[in-house]
């Protein structure tokens, strides 16, 4: 029997409606590219919006336009989210911090048509423009200024393609399953994979982000201010964009400001009550508090991702009363894990947060169901002993990426983590399988590393591993043999890894060794490098 | 474009799967109807409904049969709950205090053929089967004790129907849009109308409902132990068989002992932390919970739905550190508004809360937008003043109820009440367009009162208007014209009503008039008959 209950499409367009209807005047924030703060809010952002879509239409653009931007976490962006995803066409938010090679590469592969822009960006646009044909439109982000000189092919700027255009515009109604937002992660393939979220698992995985236990609390008219400290083309920046319209929180966007002192004067100026960012960027939000004397008195929660929160850094914001809430997600599961203890009986115990903060990456979450496996696919217990490879799967997971065919989705997402989950359902991820480094929070992929040493014509062998870094958490550390009678520098090796790496992904420190380590069936033997190499080293920094 | 993400629907199989997986070992407790306290959990629980699920498989029942029940909340419903919707058949959720008249009407037009019933519905039961062929199969939900002798003519133990059927048993995967519970109203029409909720609807409206300001409240470790003090078979027990395995709550059942000594005791002895009643069932509580000296003291939170709640109360109540949450809802959309302030800047303030506390009923939520039209059906402004027909709409909505064909599928729902919406979209419901009594939270239709007076030789116009009651909020008032030359008495009236009506929908207030008021296309002034009557009376008795 058929339910008899409205058939009302899941779409980001909803989000903008209700805030605007429900909470119109609740502030959006943002530090734009100029440096200056603007501040807008809900209502004005739906007119925006509006207003956008309503121009992209007219100019020719319809749902079967593939929109970009290479841009920041600013008001204007966040007109263009709703924009066009309230149009139907899927927005691919580009990371201006890749290579212009891998930005063409996915632009190229996603089919990119036109291209939002800012004056950051520029200098970067005008490369892609040099090396794709696929972007045929491009649109400057102006913040009031004239549109500045540019060797763009076709260009305007945002304010010229509104102009004249009101917000009189109702949303078109489609599919849920049509792709909103898109975003690449690093792989171990050595290319970028796209995630193509739709816009029903972008509503799913903001609900979901919203109930008990997540980032939601109930409020008695108090205003939630939201921050994430992590750019928006980042997995939708803490899912933030759409979580806080849905629930009337104020929202504050760094702009392309990431310093902290940038984001500590921000947080204090705007009250900010919840932020999320990795563990190192909340270090120097607190040491740049502490030397500014800069209180931030209403911040209440601090959300932890990417890597385990130090000991220390833990004991200091609870030491001031703002709660620590660690989870865990990643590009094609943007917040899996709920960030709370299980329910258990009984008092809440300051001793088991602690530990389960420290040590855990929360717990397994609705919508996005865990399990450990073994190599052979075989499902691991969950009793805080066995550990196994990480699957994920529900409506707010990838089936598969940008580019593959059908018969490729999966039915169960590898995370590519080493686990062990526990009774309690928090889990733990105590290794990693795929190749990568994860450095600041953003991944670095080995292979890509490796086929750049390798393409060096004195280098044999080329292995990337992961090495502990105070600040990065981790940096690459490669490891190369030589070719018979030929020598290389390290300097020179990574001048000429440079033509095709972005620059943060050069790893500083490059080891020639004698033999490469290789495992039975003649694959790069990483675990051994890893003993011989990286653990050697910590032995030898400790003694 | 495409999104490319799981195609996974929201089953509510996934719902018992994910708590049985991840809060196992949380309880699930109920008073059964032989008035015992049984204690369970989530995993017991779903072990319990697989079984269920297989015995029906393994008896030639499959997703086509429609399965009904006429029991209480009892934990043996929610097995049926989750055994019968995992297979995705229907349940459709019968009301013990209706009619027999109109349980086989909602029986036949459902097409139901099977029914579980219980000890205390049995005689219930036994009507039913002698006025209706369509239930071809009896299933008695025994507690322990041998099947009782019955008249009914094919019948079973639920024991007896799982004897030597073990839990090993896959969910089946359907349709998110399938139906799931069937749940019935009272509409204006003279019958009772059925909505037929859908899998999405239920697991949309279970996770609005523990977002932010909802439900739910930031926990860390500590146990939220739910309560609705309110059948099952009403709108679904306020969600709580869904949103507590969603959120690894405790969940407690009252069974069929809704008495306040039988509520505090379970309460008090299960640290009961969140309930959900009518204001006057409220009332009831406190004051046992006074004269008994059995304190409360692990309850947080007092959600108040179906009339507004009366200032003593929500002093009591407060006075107690028991946080009172108003909102608003209808079988057709339960749980529609957030139980809260607007997000505003600055400080909470105690005589906000209060007033809106006191005044609406709610703030407009996400998934159920709402509005107010006029007559001609024009849209009105939300600024606090203007009153008009509240519509509601969304993917938790119905569109159409059981037996109506697709065109009769609304874009906007009735909801039968006349609101206004304030410009910080709280809602405060002013009066009820349609001709319902709403008595003790459950519904009176007038015009199934009327035909049943006016179906006695005597009486020539029959009309029933809500008066105003201490206990019940409202209750019926009679006013009838007679024929020319004939009398009846109010009780021979009231006798006469009985034979088709429940008890408890009998008016004692009958009153014989003179002359009907009438409206200039000839139709009954209701609104006249109140102010000469209803209002008449108040006066009265305030002076």
């Amino acid at each position: 029997m058929q339910g008899l209950m409205m058939d009302v499409p899941m779409l980001l367009s909803r989000l903008i409606d209700y805030a605007a209807d429900h909470h119109g005047e609740t502030e959006v924030i943002s530090r734009q590219i100029n440096g200056r703060v603007e501040r807008s809010n809900w209502r004005a952002l739906r007119s925006r919006s509006k207003q956008l879509a309503k121009s992209l239409l007219a100019a020719g653009f319809n749902s079967d336009t593939h929109f970009s931007s290479l841009t920041w976490n600013t008001i204007n962006h966040l007109e263009v989210f709703y924009g066009v995803l309230g149009i139907g066409s899927p927005l691919h938010t580009l990371n201006p911090r890749l290579t212009v090679n891998d930005l063409c590469y996915m632009i190229e592969l996603m089919a990119d048509t036109v291209c939002f822009y800012d004056a950051d960006t520029q200098a970067l646009a005008e490369e892609i423009d040099r090396n794709t044909d696929s972007i045929r439109q491009w649109i400057y982000l102006d913040e009031g200024e004239a549109l500045p000189a540019t060797s763009l092919r076709k260009y305007c700027s945002l304010s010229a393609l509104k102009d004249g255009v009101d917000d009189q515009f109702e949303w078109p109604v489609f599919d849920e399953r049509d792709a909103a937002t898109v975003c690449f992660t690093s792989g171990t393939t050595g290319r970028p994979k796209g995630v193509a979220y739709s816009h029903r698992s972008l509503t799913l995985c903001a609900m979901n982000m919203t109930m008990v236990d997540m980032y939601g609390s109930a409020r008695n008219g108090e205003l939630v201010c939201a921050m994430p400290i992590a750019p928006i083309f980042h997995a939708n920046g803490w899912m933030m964009p759409f979580s806080a319209p849905m629930n009337g929180h104020k929202l504050v966007l760094p702009g392309r400001d990431f310093s902290s002192a940038g984001v500590v004067e921000l947080m204090a100026q705007e009250g900010v009550t919840i932020a999320g960012a990795v563990p190192t960027v909340w270090s120097d939000i607190m040491a740049k508090a502490d030397s500014s004397e800069t209180s931030l008195p209403s911040l209440s929660t601090a959300l932890v991702a990417g890597t385990a929160i130090p000991e220390k850094l833990f004991d200091l914001l609870e030491g001031r009363g703002i709660g620590v809430r660690t989870t865990w997600g990643m590009t094609e599961v943007p917040g899996a894990t709920r960030a709370s203890l299980p329910p258990t009986a009984g008092e809440t115990n300051k001793a088991d947060i602690r530990k389960i903060a420290l040590s855990r990456q929360g717990r397994v979450g609705f919508q996005a169901d865990l399990r450990i496996v073994d190599e052979e696919g075989n499902c691991l217990t969950h009793d805080g002993i066995a550990s196994g490879i990480l699957q994920v799967r529900g409506p707010i997971v990838a089936a598969r990426y940008v580019g593959e065919s059908e018969d490729q989705a999966v039915q169960w997402l590898d995370t590519g983590d080493i686990a062990t989950i526990y009774p309690d359902s928090t889990i733990q991820i105590v290794d990693r399988a795929k190749d990568v480094i994860k450095s600041g929070g953003e991944w670095i992929s080995s292979p890509q590393l490796e086929a750049a040493a390798a393409s060096h014509p004195a280098v044999n062998l080329a292995a990337a591993v992961a090495a502990p870094h105070p600040r990065w958490q981790e940096r690459p550390f490669l490891l190369c043999t030589l070719n018979a009678n030929q020598e290389v520098s390290a300097d020179a090796l990574r001048q000429h890894m440079a033509q095709t790496l972005a620059k943060w992904w050069l790893p500083e420190d490059i080891k020639f060794i004698e033999e490469m380590p290789l495992t039975a069936t003649g694959k790069i033997n990483k675990m051994r490098l890893r003993q011989l190499y990286v653990q050697a080293s910590i032995l030898e920094e400790k003694g």
